[in-house]
């Protein structure tokens, strides 16, 4: 597409009545996997950008916001995380911020495409910057079976780092896969979904929230962050856990590694509801 | 614009590399005024849109984040407000708010474009609810000349609800313009600045912050909040006082109005300054 002579990549939402464009220097890549289509850019503006099926998964310049908040909410939260579960997440950036806490002795990632993996070593190398960690464990297969055939009380946090819920990822918004988590965690365990926009996909979070009580969580939580390249520019995760009041607050504060986004009041901040979305917390 | 047959309204951001568009069922009114040019839109599912000089001011969807953020942060942040000037605001969004408080007793509103509020008046009504308040006051001329005639210690809170800092906006981003603010406040006075993208305006956030101070204001403060119409979804407004640790939280928790996105919880969050912002207060 061309607007004002410039080449931009144009994502487009015929439902969201939105489109989000990047201005565009070149395309770096494509090729189309057993799974996906996938395109990589150099943007004018936001440096790399990784588009799946003409969705923008990730670029340069603001991944950061859904990285740091997808790992260390749920680490800062849980009181004591040491065995990690990436459900998706190809690129490797929430893998890399979970190993930046000293404690955890293992972060296994389930991606279902290696290509993405692939591409990311490629053209995102800082978000691999961990994956040579001997605590980093690779699997490139279906998370759904995956997590069906993991043993019990395997692990202490569940992070779903996935694609929308139309097509391969649908399943990961659902009370089956989630009972299953469920099964893996500790009685501590904290499960975490990225889910989507607050202000445009509201009957999905409440969605969510309901298939994760199906599943028996005693507790739901949707937080807040913004993040550019996705529409509406406002994200959002949703926590799942039996007690989700907790947060290792000094932790957070005086903790060891450097973030661009988080720290301990983005946390709390996080965590404020907004008048509209007060109905998934009935008091 | 077409994508994929369907109209679209597009903004484009030759500068900031990123465009965004919204799709239009049909285009409601245009004209010329002395200022700029006006342009409103019937979209397919952010209800109307205004658009002035190609850049998009208002949505009937996601306005209420930016005129409530606007207004009920410096209201219940100073500890007694009465007398309130908005500079810009010329949809009377911000109006509506400030009104709802009903310890006010004065709301002056100062905008050029005497066309921006009959037009709002005309397409987005329910923005211009309390415009027959008889605590409301309308003037229409250049806020600058307006503030530098205005006598000492006349206002309690001012608000700069202006277009970008370009073109007629760009004296409202100034110390000369502050300065003169500064004179109009009483002693416990809030400035409050729309103060555009922490994502992508950071050096103009630092700029109004040392023009702030350069006009003596002892204490300035950014916040932030999302905005999905406005370039990267996420937009900040910075106040200038005496005393900005102040919050009449129990105030907040008991408003006698409603809202859709602020409440005491949200005027707390979004004083959480993420990481990469921690250079605008150091400590």
């Amino acid at each position: 597409m061309k607007l004002n002579n410039t080449k931009w990549f144009t994502e487009i939402g015929e439902k969201t009545g939105i489109a989000f464009s990047l201005a565009i220097e070149k395309k770096l890549h494509e090729e189309t996997t057993p799974y996906q289509h996938i395109d990589i850019y150099q943007t004018k503006t936001f440096g790399r950008l990784m588009v799946i099926d003409g969705y923008i998964m990730l670029s340069d310049r603001d991944n950061f916001l859904y990285h740091e908040m997808m790992s260390h909410i749920p680490l800062f939260t849980h009181p004591n995380p040491k065995r990690i579960l990436i459900i998706g997440g190809g690129d490797c950036g929430t893998l890399r911020e979970v190993l930046k806490h000293p404690q955890i002795e293992s972060a296994v990632q389930v991606e279902i495409d290696e290509r993405v993996t692939r591409l990311a070593e490629e053209y995102f190398p800082s978000l691999c910057d961990n994956n040579h960690d001997p605590r980093a464990y690779f699997y490139f297969e279906d998370g759904i079976r995956f997590v069906a055939q993991a043993p019990n009380n395997s692990m202490d946090i569940i992070i779903i780092d996935s694609t929308d819920p139309i097509g391969p990822a649908e399943g990961l918004f659902q009370a089956p896969f989630y009972t299953h988590c469920r099964r893996l965690l500790s009685t501590e365990g904290i499960l975490v979904q990225q889910s989507e926009s607050p202000l445009i996909h509201q009957p999905l979070i409440k969605s969510i929230h309901e298939e994760m009580k199906k599943a028996g969580f005693l507790e739901t939580r949707t937080l807040t962050y913004p993040q550019c390249v996705y529409p509406s520019g406002w994200w959002s995760l949703t926590l799942a856990g039996k007690d989700l009041s907790q947060f290792r607050k000094v932790d957070a504060q005086s903790k060891t590694f450097s973030t661009h986004y988080y720290n301990a009041d983005i946390h709390q901040a996080a965590l404020a509801l907004p008048e509209f979305l007060r109905c998934l917390h009935p008091e």
